[in-house]
């Protein structure tokens, strides 16, 4: 049994029952309980349901849930492998991580028909994101000045990836590696609350000061001059630097802008899609009652219709850089994404 | 027995027992619940624990507080008078129709030492609002467009007010005596959830369609083109045309400015202050619980400490015009909003 979580033990591989117990994050801060992913429909529920949540978490178990359903399926068999691969990456489609995990845990699997295949590149990619979420935080502490007070939108931290976090990698190693103070500021990030669960209970639990807000309190406090940074993760970023990150990122990306306050966008490079265009990336609408529901009791009246997106576009002339696991990268984007990635894919880190 | 509030029945003058029964807007839309004010004290709890909410609406509120507390004294007192009216006005410093309208009752008072003339100034007050309230309907539906999707923050309506609101009350008047088609997207409005809570639940009972979206959506629906107009309402409007209002009101504007959407504030002229200057007004800082908890309970860990601001203050850069019951008010705003208080202080509409 290996925690591959490390700060927050919120992901556990078993290797003899060949089972991934992953930490409900729905019901935190407040209480405890695990679900156990043992093969594609169980790696999708997590998913879909958002058990699990967070760009390169959500890859990882996808990678593991092929991996183990693979495995439980026995007989070699490609059509069924690429079925499933198509069927776990559906379950949240804006996200280019899942797909990206998915596909190359296929494609190990594809070589040798064998899931032991499978279940070592899940494993490495568990490695490699590990790293990566590191290096992220060593270049972004660079960007960090003691005394600053950093903005960060819904949870891009441990919880959301193996360990360190994306957005709050560059945080943890500015406080405990370089000895910087640093405050954070969390928006609560209606409608799912990972800001005021996820995010407060992270960085609390690491001895970092936070302050929680509510996500209408972000122009307030920038006229204010109480923040100095922001940063954010990202769910899939275009080769244009058009970032899908979490519904409120555009427009705490404008605010920022308006009182010239640095906005970055921390992530592995696994995130960026070169292939796709804007009209391409389906925005998924969730269900409305995460908006009308608060825990389950229900806050708006009935029959009121609802708009839910989960995500939304930051146009690249918002972002003053992205925070890579390659080290920090300005504009022009269009030029300067497609060399990183394709960097990445001669030479590992 | 007379039901003020005409439109939702939440505001009761009972002459018999000389009492104010309000509804208890913190449990709407999913429980009706009343509060009896009959004096100062009433008034206070009322109006602080936002029982009733909405600067028009605590303005009323107050004024009957003062009004039934000096009934209940029964004896002649300036100074018990002049204190009780201090107090009644310190529930909540940021709106400032509740100090003139307490002020208002005061004044009545101070020249015959009559508790019946108290109380009639608050029944004029009541029937100037729901007059003001109409008249900005009239005002502000000429710039509606058959058609159009307003999206409002917060609740400015009727439960803010006593009748039809005030910027909910073009959209009333637009769609009941114009036949315009309007569509209303509202803002949930964290931490008290007015919106989803209010603004909705006034304007299905209407018939009037409208879409709740978390605060974090507005960027994207205007990024989209979903929204054609923005009307808000105000809790104190300055001299230059600063404008405060609900936590959230500033960031919306920068929106609306940057996606050339009309940006409106609608308001009696009761709300301009022309006396303080931007750094005269407090903002009040609410309890903490109203982000760690919803409906009683905790969403955010223990130990994280909260800024709670109720209001933010928009630029005048960032209104396209004030509506109020004597018109559309346009730039430049510091020269005609003083003349059109002065206006109304001689004339009645």
């Amino acid at each position: 049994m290996r925690s591959l979580g490390r700060d927050f033990n919120h992901l556990i591989f078993n290797e003899k029952d060949m089972t991934l117990t992953v930490l409900d994050q729905r019901l935190l801060p407040t209480r405890t309980k695990w679900f156990v992913v043992v093969d594609a429909k169980t790696a999708y529920e997590a998913i879909k349901n958002m058990i699990v949540r967070g760009a390169p978490l959500i890859g990882v178990v996808g990678a593991y849930g092929l991996a183990l359903e693979l495995y439980r399926h026995r007989e070699p068999d490609e059509g069924h492998a690429t079925r499933t691969a198509r069927y776990i990456a559906s379950a949240r489609p804006t996200a280019v991580n899942l797909s990206y995990c998915v596909n190359r845990v296929l494609k190990a699997y594809l070589k040798s028909l064998d899931w032991r295949d499978a279940v070592n590149e899940a494993s490495k990619i568990v490695l490699e994101e590990e790293r990566a979420s590191y290096m992220i935080g060593v270049h972004g502490s660079k960007l960090l000045n003691d005394g600053d007070t950093v903005l960060t939108h819904c949870n891009a931290g441990a919880l959301a990836t193996v360990r360190y976090g994306t957005a709050l990698a560059p945080i943890r190693v500015a406080v405990k590696n370089e000895g910087k103070n640093i405050r954070v500021v969390a928006t609560e990030t209606r409608p799912v609350l990972q800001g005021a669960r996820l995010t407060t209970f992270e960085l609390l639990k690491d001895g970092i000061p936070t302050t929680l807000v509510p996500d209408t309190a972000v122009g307030y406090l920038m006229q204010k001059g109480l923040v100095d940074k922001v940063i954010v993760g990202a769910d899939r970023v275009l080769a244009s630097g058009h970032t899908f990150n979490k519904i409120g990122t555009y427009q705490i990306a404008v605010l920022a802008k308006l009182h010239s306050i640095p906005f970055y966008v921390a992530l592995p490079t696994s995130t960026f899609d070169l292939k796709s265009s804007l009209d391409d990336v389906v925005i998924e609408e969730r269900d409305p009652r995460e908006v009308t529901h608060i825990r389950g009791r229900r806050i708006a009246p009935r029959g009121v219709s609802v708009i839910n997106p989960a995500f939304d576009v930051t146009p690249p002339e918002y972002i003053t850089a992205f925070i890579t696991e390659r080290g920090v990268l300005e504009p022009p984007f269009h030029d300067r994404i497609p060399s990183l990635v394709a960097e990445s894919r001669r030479t590992t880190i």
